[in-house]
């Protein structure tokens, strides 16, 4: 679907069904939304509004990257929205000019829409306000504003993790750590190009438009850093917890290992001993002794308790 | 809570009821500290004081990173002290002028607190040195100087988990290893970036009023220097005294692991043997010898001895 | 082989037999050919064309890093295929000048042979776009086209060491998360020097035949950076993946020794007791007592209900 | 105690016994060493010396980070020695300027004695090449020369924890392997901030009478980047040498299993089977044969052989 | 031993017995090698030739970091050769001037013998295009290009590590293995600050020599840079093998245990009821039953296929 908005020079908002309609009327400027757009609209691309071959392969392609290049006509913008159900990335490109915004989406995009039923409703004299800059700014503020609360869910996870209210088996754990991090990682790779591109913008040359507005992208800009900080200090917080876990782990198996060859110390001597006065031997002369059994036990006794203060002096538990 | 103190041209000193007021009076220069306001006093951020609105977002928005902007009135900062309770961050925001200073803080703050008492008290030819930039010079720098006792408190949990007085389980230092850990990422959340904050100050062509009192802020900033650099490396000595542990730990592991087989080697061969002769066949020859038993004992006498040498000369022991 | 294209100020596309054929026509630009010279045929490189040696040099030698070198007369570039096969560099030489371009390479070339193709089909119209420049950057756009199928078969291999759909034993898992590893060392050390080549070229003042073609050149990079990054991400996942199975594997060590310790505290002590009435002592009462035998297996019962009360309470299963 | 000497317009070097004689002379430069000043001694920084408030209480406090501050008047530096009996820091503060020099430490300082020592035992034409900048430097190399034994001596002894020439326990040679590490930090958090020091004298512009002997600090930046990276690869060495450690115990853990297992595996059954023919039963018709003893024992000795090679064909010994 | 070249203007190579001679006769430049110089030898660095004490201190003392000084009258060079049977550092001193270069090394050196041995086997009309900075791009070019052998040897021994054709136990194999990583960080502690160096002089405005030979200066730099990212690399195979090898020692123990827990757990029930019938308790039932015997016999047949059958389906082997 392609929806156009032009705005005329007293402010009036009219919606036009074609990019033919542009040509025809004298518009201020004017909005180009090619939303989720089939094969045959997205030659207009090229046909009606003549853009660079190589800005229109990168809207058709998926490189997964933010980024920004300058054309002698306009700018091009890709940036990365992030679905909140399987944290994939949900590409939107802009071509921006003084006079226009076109902007391009393979899927549906919460963003874009927001914008757009924001701008409708609006009065003749607060359109005053707008124009093609405030509307990237708009929608690509409303796009690192829903990356917070996924960055937030993740580390609601890792403290539930460290905490581990419902006493999980430490292999679950394990486990979902290792999900977090991937998760992390994801993040990672669209918020940190995102955030290059903000610092690029702002201290580029080429955006005039962007000059009035800078405060407003600074503001985005401070909180793709804080962002970013995010995702690698739950990254290290993560690692934090996976290296408790094997240290507890590690320590854990040394008590076990500690139990068993107590347990074995003590027991393998006097088994030993027992199996000696087993064996049928005629001619065994303690076995005739009146208190030969007692004597064995009393034996047996006292080396038991010399075991256990031996491992209990060597602290062993 | 907002408090007003203004400065007039003869130095006085004078307390005022409410921003209106500023206006009636001519004064040199002016305090107003919005401390834990209530939400019809934060409207004066913008109604009274025409703010720039995303400076005013700041404000009431959470966003946990030092910052500083500048709008064409004032220059806009955020600072975090850090509360030595739990060590979670207080905000404190400045807005900044040559003829005005105001804070805002949604907690009580120590460091506001001290400054403001401390002017109050003053003489009018001690005032003579003060102003909007010395104030939050002496703020900043208070903010700063209550980093110092966290991170030596820090320091000390360290070494005592290093040297471990008390003889605790190594399970329970893992787990007060990793919260210290944890602790001073925390600091290093806050430090860094005030450290990155006074490094722009210093280096800031904006900031006019800073400038005669640079030496100043410059010791700040070596104390955020110092302070970024003890965060590190005790991060460093937190990891090496947690491998240090797992290298013993691993190591007793295998000291265990020998005794365990020691034993096992030595007990049974022997318990086997005994095993044999305690079996009940009718036709067992060595049973009727007459020294049998003797001979046995004395076989497995030989074993244990060979077998004790033999771990011997493997250096297990 | 040497093949050789000439192009003259009509556009008309003539092919040479040998590079003297040169001189004697009056050409727009050519593109020479050397496709797996035989030793006679390099030294058309000095004795001809009178390339600078320390480039001679780098042609036949062995480096194997991506390379820019600007002598008076040309520009050198070394670029590395990667033969899909064995991850193998295939090293490809340009002397690259605005009148001419000299490919050089050992092994057959793909990218050469397309673009060759491509060319040698076309109209003379169409030949007005090309030039030296364009044939660098088509040979050049296809090396680096050629990485992406590389990682994506490395990526689909970790996701099926992560996944692992077969069931296939740890070690195996190991061994392969190990190789493909080496595979990313392999491709990282091919992908970030030419990254940073086309860095330099893009940032060059010496290339101005580059200029017009610019937007094209940071395609490519945009492609690089995009590929330096994807290794680097999987290395931290294979690294992630192998520090998961490990953390699994060192649990379920854990796991088995209590499996082990438990079997051993219950069966130890019972053995002993066994054994201690297997003693042929000719004076043991507990033998005669009528009772005796359910007596001990009681006794036998209950030690081992408490052992693994104590064990369950202990949290070990 | 304050010492001070002051040089006249003929090279001649006089020794005063307090600060305000120098108001009285005529002098061409002079040098004042603070020598473990007493409190009132402190106070001629501020009241005879008025140097700025900043410099002082940083002289005053231990912030123990090497620093470089310019003031209107003079430069003021902190340096740090280290005590080669605890590598404690030893504070050494410098108050410089063309015409005096001014020291300052609370302990006593072997640096500062040496080059006294030279300098009131120099004839009148030496001194000719003497002043506050060649005070400076003589001194600032004595107390990096003085790092270096320092660093050979950890160096030593991580050489004997590598080759272990006395056959010290694991556990003892991880000990002082922890201690050597936390030593080479201690040394780091000394020598960097000693490196970005010189850095920054040798890159400003301030110190125009460093310019002069350009030579001799770039001669003692020299050895700060060789002492800094001796430092970072010490503790690499130190890292390698604990993960062999490591490694080798985690080898010798699994050699040790293997033995155990082995053991178990070969005499568990055969005990097993010895078990079976001590019952008591009355009808067991194998206990009647009249070879079944020696049938029993034939199976064992199998059943042995089988288990050593079956174990051998695994590799495990 | 001083040797002297010297070359007149006329081209004409002329060997001198004594660096007196030089300000005899009129030479375009000259060259001296002190080749392993005695201690009176040293002496002329100073008396003759009148170079800076910082330069001759350099020479004399072992910093080994290899640097460049600029001084007024020439330059100075420290490069390291690397003694292919211990790895040790060979220092090399150049100084360095458009009509001399003196070269300095107490040891023998390769290098500066070969570029000798041409150099005086040349014809006049060869010797046009040598000087000074050419005879020091020889050394410098031969010291580089031996570096390559010695990693080519340490990779080799890594691949052999690696795939371990001899089948050495773990315990050598990671022996090695430490062995060359601790000789990677020996050589990169000569090779990094060499392409340090060399960057520095590409980039340097001092050295006006260099210029006309700048592209044979870059392509030094190219191989030190290539060199660089080998030894990084290897090191990081290095690791990867070690973490390979401690993976699968970490699976191999866990294996194990699993052997010797199997074992445990069907052997340990097995002779406890050997053991029970084993008693010899005056009134136990089931010794009189008939078939008793096989009674038992038959329930301890179904007590071990039933734990071979759990441990089965727990994945266990
Ligand atoms: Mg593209
Ligand atoms: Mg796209
Ligand atoms: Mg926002
Ligand atoms: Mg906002
Ligand atoms: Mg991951
Ligand atoms: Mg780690
Ligand atoms: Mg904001
Ligand atoms: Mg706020
Ligand atoms: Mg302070
Ligand atoms: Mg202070
Ligand atoms: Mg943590
Ligand atoms: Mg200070
Ligand atoms: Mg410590
Ligand atoms: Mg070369
Ligand atoms: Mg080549
Ligand atoms: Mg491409
Ligand atoms: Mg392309
Ligand atoms: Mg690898
Ligand atoms: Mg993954
Ligand atoms: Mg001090
Ligand atoms: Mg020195
Ligand atoms: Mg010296
Ligand atoms: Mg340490
Ligand atoms: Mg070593
Ligand atoms: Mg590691
Ligand atoms: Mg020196
Ligand atoms: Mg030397
Ligand atoms: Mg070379
Ligand atoms: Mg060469
Ligand atoms: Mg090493
Ligand atoms: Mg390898």
């Amino acid at each position: 679907m392609i929806d156009i908005l032009a705005v005329d020079k007293y402010n009036n908002l009219i919606k036009l069904d074609s990019i033919e309609g542009l040509q025809q009327g004298d518009y201020a400027w004017y909005w180009i939304d090619f939303n989720q757009p089939t094969d045959t609209e997205v030659i207009h691309l090229s046909e009606s509004l003549h853009f660079h071959p190589l800005a229109i392969e990168d809207c058709l392609q998926q490189l997964q990257r933010a980024k920004l290049d300058y054309y002698d006509a306009f700018s091009f913008f890709i940036m990365y929205a992030i679905d909140p159900k399987d944290l994939s990335q949900q590409e939107h490109d802009f071509f921006l000019h003084e006079d226009y915004i076109v902007t391009f989406h393979k899927q549906p995009s919460r963003q874009v829409s927001q914008v757009w039923e924001r701008l409708i409703k609006m009065q003749a004299k607060d359109i005053d306000n707008w124009g093609p800059y405030r509307i990237f700014y708009e929608i690509s503020d409303k796009i690192v504003d829903h990356y917070f609360p996924l960055i937030y869910e993740l580390e609601d996870q890792l403290n539930e993790v460290e905490d581990n209210p419902n006493e999980e088996a430490m292999s679950v754990l394990l486990d979902r750590l290792f999900d977090i991090r991937h998760q992390l990682l994801q993040l990672r790779h669209t918020i940190n190009p995102m955030r290059d591109l903000f610092y690029r913008m702002l201290n580029s040359s080429h955006l005039t438009g962007l000059k009035e507005r800078r405060a407003y992208f600074t503001d985005v800009y401070d909180h793709l850093l804080k962002l970013s900080e995010m995702v690698a200090s739950n990254r290290e917080i993560a690692n934090d917890i996976r290296d408790n876990y094997l240290s507890l782990n590690s320590h854990q198996t040394n008590e076990v290992m500690k139990v068993l060859t107590i347990i074995t110390s003590i027991f393998a001597p006097l088994t030993f001993i027992a199996g000696i006065y087993g064996m049928n031997f005629v001619n065994m002369p303690e076995l005739e002794w009146e208190y030969g059994y007692f004597v064995v036990l009393g034996v047996m006794g006292v080396m038991a308790v010399v075991m256990y203060l031996w491992f209990k002096r060597k602290g062993w538990f």
